[in-house]
């Protein structure tokens, strides 16, 4: 089944301890197409400027991106420049130019409307409410969102809140939203604000999945050397829902084998800068990745006589 | 099967934003014992000064500590004084008193000298060195460190590290002593100095543990509530090896069930202050924990037709 993604597509400029790259394919949209379309069709709604290197989406399109909602505006394409020290924590932002980004107003194509899961990037809460009167009750809407719209958009952002199934945000702005220290406690905030399900995404250390009766924990997986950690939240989301997509399957055992998906591109996106990890991954790279992770915790309980 | 356990037992005083407590039991070797000897009978070596108000042990007696290997000698007992933010992360150290702890050198009694499963607690590496040459032939030696000794003891360290089988510590104490970032690096760096097995606690964020050819990970227990992260460590120690003395069963299935039952103590020792929760916790309580951890991280692998 289709997954409708709505967010940024964008020129990152990223400097890490390891390298640099400039002008490569960046945002929100860009990345969780790069990794839900190794799993499912995927249909990307997004702004990009006159100046914008469409060539080099060819590899998305390649690979199932449907583009069609990609819209092409007068004005310059949204740029992000970025650093990570040696510990490759939070990006230090250099600059932002949103440029045509920062007038986009969704518009979903009309085949696009019915696609039965959706994934709402990290934009403003209003335009995320926006692509949700647009489409036709999908069987699964999910959120994405990051301190700026938090602190700005904070009545918006509870809106739409209401009406999403299931948002994905990282441990400080699990904490900043529900104004909640513990993780635990935080999750249970956002899930009375409307969603029945929490994905908590803490980097390195892995990921919660919390629902209404349980908890489930994804281990990120160890690697030996991350390049670029940028986009590994949005391929964490674009692995969770395509995986969803895919099999259309929302029990709770499903649901936890798509957070391990989510964890295995995660950790694919960032070997490499920008999506190039994630373009030459197979389908069965991310499944021995997915079963290296379920080896990282297992163990069998003590038999006991 | 008997752990002996060498470190500092302590008087604590300690301000969360939950509370305070004065006074209270402490040390790297209290800790280990209130954690282990739920699970096997355990041997401890430390040191105590004249003002120590004994009648506190008697609750670890009672659990089946040994002390015959507790010191008392003239002066004042080892005291620590740190506070913890709202975050809970870090200690800040208010005072340190080493006392009889800074004159304190290892006396391990004749009786625990066949012990099969040895713990060197954070204590100066000169000293865990003494307490090897006085053990015979331990089936498992591990120990702990800090960064106070990887940085003014670190010969002395890397020396100690070519006679044990494992070692314990922390994500900032790996990366200090092996100069890595990378955790996976930093493991097999130490793993190159003479340990088989490291374990790299991370706190909230669980724990691994490197082998030559495999890499086990352990997801902390997502309390609701943290009360004081004082000696989660030690505890997680205290359960790692006291299932490995209990059970006698060196295997790598083994090794990972013992550092689910170190996560599972380290997630009660912060549910009170000092070893209080530790002392009340049943057997059937840590088998309880065991079984949601391993229900946290749970997940079946898809069916394939």
């Amino acid at each position: 089944m289709p997954v409708l993604v709505v967010g940024s597509v964008a020129l990152d400029s990223v400097e890490t301890p390891f390298g640099k790259a400039d002008d490569v394919l960046g945002g929100s949209a860009t990345f969780f197409s790069a990794a839900a379309s190794l799993l499912t069709p995927v249909q990307l709604v997004g702004v990009v400027g006159a100046d914008f290197p469409l060539e080099k989406l060819k590899a998305l399109v390649d690979r199932g991106v449907d583009l069609a909602g990609l819209e092409h505006a007068e004005g310059l394409s949204f740029r992000w420049r970025g650093r990570y020290s040696h510990d490759l924590g939070a990006a230090e932002t250099l600059e932002t130019h949103l440029g045509v980004f920062s007038r986009f107003s969704p518009k979903i194509p009309e085949q696009f409307r019915n696609a039965p899961f959706v994934f709402l990037g990290n934009i403003d809460p209003r335009l995320q409410l926006e692509v949700l009167n647009q489409v036709k009750r999908p069987r699964l809407v999910a959120c994405d969102t990051m301190n700026f719209w938090i602190q700005s958009r904070r009545p918006d952002l509870i809106e739409l809140l209401k009406h999403v199934d299931l948002v994905t945000l990282n441990d400080g702005e699990a904490r900043q939203l529900s104004e909640q220290v513990n993780l635990v406690q935080a999750a249970r905030w956002i899930m009375n604000c409307g969603p029945k399900h929490v994905i908590i995404k803490k980097g390195e250390h892995g990921a919660f999945m919390f629902n209404a009766d349980s908890v489930f924990f994804a281990p990120a997986f160890p690697l030996e050397s991350v390049f670029d950690p940028t986009g590994a939240g949005d391929s964490f989301a674009g692995g969770f829902i395509g995986y969803l997509a895919r099999t259309g399957d929302l029990t709770d055992a499903n649901l936890r084998r798509a957070v391990m998906y989510g964890s295995a591109l995660g950790s694919f996106a960032v070997e490499k800068f920008s999506i190039e990890r994630l373009l030459t991954v197979t389908r069965a790279d991310v499944d021995t990745r997915v079963r290296e992770l379920r080896q990282l915790v297992a163990f069998e309980e003590e038999l006991r006589a």
